[in-house]
């Protein structure tokens, strides 16, 4: 009798500590054994000498999330996961939104009702507290931590979303009680609003304003300020989608004083920059193809590229995530959403990366010397798992974890397209770059559910993951007052 | 028949990224599975749920090395290795020292004569360069660095080691060219000397002095200094024994421009103060007890211990060492070596510290919260082996790895006696500490090495490791000039 | 005939950047010749090789200003500059404060009216704008500036003058668009707000507990989103009473970066500490005397009363104001506003110091041999009189300026005592405190108006000065992009 | 009778913090009085509303000064002066250039030989200490700082002049005792010359790999070790020519400190880049151009020289000065020292600017906006007046100063030709340049030295001016320690 369901042979494990060779036995969804010459599985896989990875976690994306203003997030949690799966990510965390003047828990259970039976991969939830009534901040919030939703996103931009100082010390203070963990949008409200303002009424509508209104100096301040407002209540915070060197600095200088402060950036920082908003500004006709790369932050330029490379290579930033917010290009609830007419500011937020976000990642960092393949799975998968509570369950090819394992690709070349691609939008803001790593064969709990670019995964193969509370949110230690 | 030599059972595995608890399958003195309820070993341990960790690497300290001077290393390469067994550590990298005129391969034939047989436990070899002679910068080191020797060290100090400008700049280049990995001891020279000179000239002459020869300005400047030159050169290098602030403040503005400087500090800096080394001053007879906490650099104040604190917490050091530079105190050959009338500067520098360095850092960093226990074995034993070419055969519990590893005791209270450890010298600085965990069992290749405070190990079980180059010594990548 | 109405002779003139020794021939109330041996005067004085030095201009100070919350500024346009002429000052520059919903202009006639015909020495008026509507915006700031009314301050914190970031970036538009200099209250309202609720819900309401309340990092992150927004409008403004290093901090940062950021200190931050606020903290009876130095940023420590001294060594501060805001203690409009048991944020903030500020710098700073004289004449003097177009008018000892002169003592030794100021508060912070320095003689246009500690001034001599754009709101050149 | 022998009428005089109109009355040669109406004159000159300033005090060039190299100085204390005097710079302050194995008394009175009754200005000393000697340092530099030679020089690179860290250490630990300022020329030697051994061994020998041969980090590097030293002496130094980013950050975090560390900068940090070494660089046939412009530390880009006018604007740089090294280039005791095949490591280091110093800066610095006239008087006059014990004598309009005073001219534009300079050499580097200011009328003690571009000065007339001890050297004071 098979000792194991599936044993994967000859892989060269990589942790985010550990390079080694093994047979990987896997029962029950899970790894079982790590060692040389298993003995048989009822299936077996050779990995041939390629790189086996813990699944990607994507601790920032947006799925199915319900927007206040006509627009539409393109993908749900079946097209979702399906191109997660296939970009070798096993595990999301979207965001189930309030929206103001919603409960939370009604938010909460309404993204459950949205995630149904969608899933082929293991999902969990950050929440978006937008509206931290009293309610929510004594009863809701506390509950919903202690039943698995123990990590939230709060945003200082936004009108429909963004909460006031006051309010962010309020949700702050809950994260302290209950060990939770903040992500925070930080951007200054009024700056994007007073900038935006005047480039309109200088009648400058195109793409590429939204970069000239939402300038580096309106995410530093905001990043001192969420980090001024964590140091007062003493919590530890992680500062979502940075994006260059006035944001990193303040980041550094936190982390220098000894402060609890995390970052994530996204492939956004590396990959695109400002001039991407700009293409085809001239157009006459149709949408701006620069309306494609429309995000917050802005991508920035090259200099900032290198801070972010910088940044990943020092330690500065914890997670590398997609903030995945897919809309449609050619969808009157994309970024077309108001016609071609559209001015900048009327053009959803967001574009879409889970299935790109590691083999960008892999094949410019990994490939190119930038970063050790063990940071690559630190920064794509453990410390993801970690900061949000899934681990030790996902974020590693340790003895008892999920076998959500990825095994990969490294010879070839590949150029992306988004033909080849399985979400639900029409474009790629990486269209036509080259990578020379791709994930081969992606396994959720035991089962492959990709392979050889073939989507293979069930629908419904995902369940809902309630988190832990984070790792990291430890009590902060001094030797003296 | 037993699959394996050695199965210890029911183990909390620690590595610099994991927690899971698994059996650990040994064979040929290496670890050859892990799982579940693996099969029948020849021997079996029961580590009933307690941490098994895997053993410590200290990259930094002195066994046996001749002395210009009259003083005299109280370990040698037995005494040394039973005391680091015994402590939790299982590999040890003390110097192959070049005295000036002397041949590079002379002092690594005559350190291996010194090692010969006695170790209990692996070892390699740091080289010192304190004479690049072309023969030594263009043959001799080299030549050696691809026998194994790939790490060296240089000083900024002693007048019998330390190199100018120049000569840095000459042996940073070798070390660029080779892959080799650079250690820098960093105080500016001159001006512990013009200070020593004004002391001594104001008949201040024990051992408190010394702390105030080499203030921590002394070193911000060698340290800013050699960064620079490192930059220069284009090449990683390791700020060793950093021990306060503005040493810190230097590394961190280097690392946080993408250079790739890395650092160590040692349990001084942590648990001694400048203070220690005024203890007994106005002694009438016999040595002055601070004489047993001079070390260079010296221990700073409370607030210094903080900054070292938070620098181990955010990464700024990559690697924890002892500097186990061991000089009895009671004998003309160690810190009486001049009798009782020596002026702080004729008193041996070092302070003894293998054994304790484990157990002083668990205690104080793992379980106090300051440090998660990943970061525990980061810095004691994965990083400091890819930092020196050592991994993946040490520095982890992964298969493949040597079977070098610790079960530790985390429920007792143990309070540090000298009578208790196994060393050469007649102290140790840090009597009458409490700690709060302590190693139970060493083991090194599979093989019981101390158990229950007992050394248990063979006296030429240790063997010689040649290194790799290290895995941090990766080139700059930049997406731009 | 005599040249001169009045001829001060043998004075040791000293300007912010020169010390000369000269007669000094005063006509017309303006000084019209400097040299040696000049021709006689109608009057004249014999300086006797005493330090002449420009008359101190006071660039913030409170007088007669209607309060919405029941408390009373003690000083008004009569007791003010009694006092000021008293302690060496001979130009005020209180404000005129819009209330919310008020038109400015009506601000600026109501506080003519208060002024009336009691000053005793020349004033201008800087405007808080606390209610930006578009009218204020297009309208009155504009025509105001134009009027005269060149500097204006605005709040981050106080709730019935605070605006909020956007107000703040509209109001530093007008200031860039017609050069004027806005000046800035910079804490986190939100966040005292925050902690002030939870200071009171846990009990603590003595005085000690307002700086408990502001602590450091309020204002620190004020100070930095003041530098944005400033930065974003690119226009110089001026963040007012500074108090310690990490605001300092954020201020050299952004001098550094080039940007035109002002600062200004007060002596509560040289000679107070916080623990000032916590005298008497257990007295059963009567208020705390801690009410006394209740100021906002309150007084820090020591530590960062000597960052503010280097802060005026290394020329981050350009101006040093008294911030004199009097309010009585024994008084129910007064510290005692809400009676004895009135928690902390109950109690009026702000101290006086108009008539002390001087002498408190000139002998802790200059005769200690902190500041030389000439920096003593910049900070209090002359950049007062650039930074809000008071220049040359006001400031200096030049051909052509103003007669506002005072001629000092400097070998006595004085303590402060209330009863020998000329304020109408019943008490002084300072009580006790021992200086060297006093003025003897102060002359405003060529009238002596206090000598040897009288006041010999007369009510109605001060005329209200409309100011020029400041000097130093030039715009930002660079050589490139 | 004429009360004055020279009366100028209706300037618009400006010192370091005041502008004012007035008559300047002049007699023995010093400014006896200001007024408006002033008496007669046996002399008038009608300034006609033009600026009139104090004359500029060049802190930093080299005339007549002795050569170890075969390289010589063009010009000598006759045209060195006629220059300045014909650019408005009425004092000069040259080295006398102690060589090694020299005394110190003898290179002053061979340097007073060298100038002779040539010079047409006055003139003071620095003295440059090559040679620290026990007698040196005990006898002849105490003495001679007590003659009047205050300030001196020390070098970190060229070796026939500089000194190592201990070296240093007693140089300023002698201008401590005494009170006198240390001039910091601050660029690592060992990593110039082990740069400069692989540029030639790789056949690198254009002018321009002068710039690479001394990047940025050498000069950092040396400016944090002259601090640090400076720092543990407890003594002000001036760092000399500082040439850009990475230098400043390490003076602005000196002074941040509170530390007593002044900094010079010259226009070829403003006005050159590196890429002025390049020009001509592949000529056949005579020399490079590029090697007019070689000078140390070179002139780096256009980002740094931002970082220089940022610098001269928040007070980074207390003094600007010309740092005239001038060497003919068509001469072989100059640029063409060795003939056109010389490497670029064998070209006199250093420029020609004393007489276009001032006109470079007031057009493209007052002019421009970026300085106001203040600065502009405060930068090349009165700070350096200041900074070495030239004051009140040299550097100001004030009663009792030496009537050293340049009337400007600012309407006209003019184009700097070396044909209508007044120097030895053969070239300036400025040659093209435009400027929109130029002094129109020299005085120096109340004689016109220069007039419309005429030299109206005698031979003779300069007197030596021995220096008090600088202002700038107070002792530290901290409130506590």
């Amino acid at each position: 009798m098979a000792d194991f369901d599936l044993v994967i042979r000859n892989a060269r494990c990589v942790t985010a500590a550990d390079i080694f060779d093994a047979d990987i036995g896997i029962k029950d969804g899970r790894i079982a054994s790590l060692g040389q010459q298993l003995a048989a599985g009822k299936e077996e896989i050779d990995a041939a000498g390629r790189y086996v990875l813990p699944g990607g976690v994507d601790g920032h994306c947006h799925l199915d999330q319900p927007m206040s203003d006509g627009s539409k997030i393109a993908d749900d949690f079946l097209s979702g996961t399906r191109s997660a799966a296939c970009g070798g990510t096993t595990t999301v965390i979207p965001f189930a939104c309030q929206m103001k003047g919603q409960s939370l828990r009604a938010a909460v259970e309404d993204y459950h009702l949205r995630a149904g039976d969608k899933a082929c991969i293991d999902y969990a939830f950050h929440l978006i507290v937008s509206d931290p009534t009293p309610h929510v901040l004594t009863e809701e919030l506390p509950a919903l931590i202690r039943e698995g939703y123990t990590s939230f996103k709060i945003y200082m931009t936004y009108d429909d979303l963004k909460l006031n100082d006051r309010q962010i010390l309020d949700v702050l203070s809950v994260a302290r009680d209950e060990g939770a963990m903040v992500m925070l949008h930080a951007e200054n409200s009024d700056c994007i609003a007073w900038l935006t303002q005047r480039l309109l009424a200088a009648g400058k509508r195109a793409p590429k304003y939204h970069a000239a209104s939402r300038p580096m100096l309106v995410e530093r301040e905001a990043t001192h300020r969420a980090i001024a407002l964590a140091e007062l209540v003493d919590v530890p915070i992680l500062i979502v989608h940075v994006s260059g060197r006035e944001a990193v600095e303040q980041i550094q200088w936190a982390q220098a004083q000894g402060l609890k402060v995390y970052a994530e950036t996204c492939p956004q920082y590396l990959f695109l920059t400002a001039a991407d908003l700009g293409i085809d500004e001239h157009a006459q006709h149709g949408a701006h193809q620069g309306a494609k790369c429309i995000c917050s932050p802005p991508p920035r330029d090259a200099a900032n590229q290198q801070v972010i490379w910088d940044g990943l290579q020092s330690g500065v930033f914890a997670v590398f995530s997609s903030d995945h917010a897919p809309f449609r290009f050619d969808d009157q609830h994309g970024k077309f959403i108001t016609g071609q007419d559209a001015a900048f500011n009327q053009i959803p937020n967001g574009i879409p990366g889970l299935e790109t976000r590691l083999a960008l990642l892999f094949s410019a960092g990994v490939l190119s010397g930038r970063l050790d393949i063990c940071e690559f799975v630190a920064l794509t998968s453990t410390n993801v798992a970690k900061m949000y509570g899934l681990y030790p369950r996902k974020g590693s090819i340790a003895i008892g974890a999920d076998a959500d394992l990825v095994i990969w690709d490294t010879g070839l070349e590949r150029i992306i397209r988004n033909a080849d691609l399985h979400h639900a939008v029409d474009y790629t803001p990486y269209e036509g770059q080259r990578v020379q790593a791709w994930p081969r064969t992606t396994l959720s709990r035991g089962k492959v559910v990709a392979d050889a670019g073939s989507f293979l995964g069930t629908q419904g193969h995902g369940q809902f993951l309630p988190c832990d509370l984070p790792a990291p949110a430890k009590p902060r230690v001094r030797s003296s007052a």
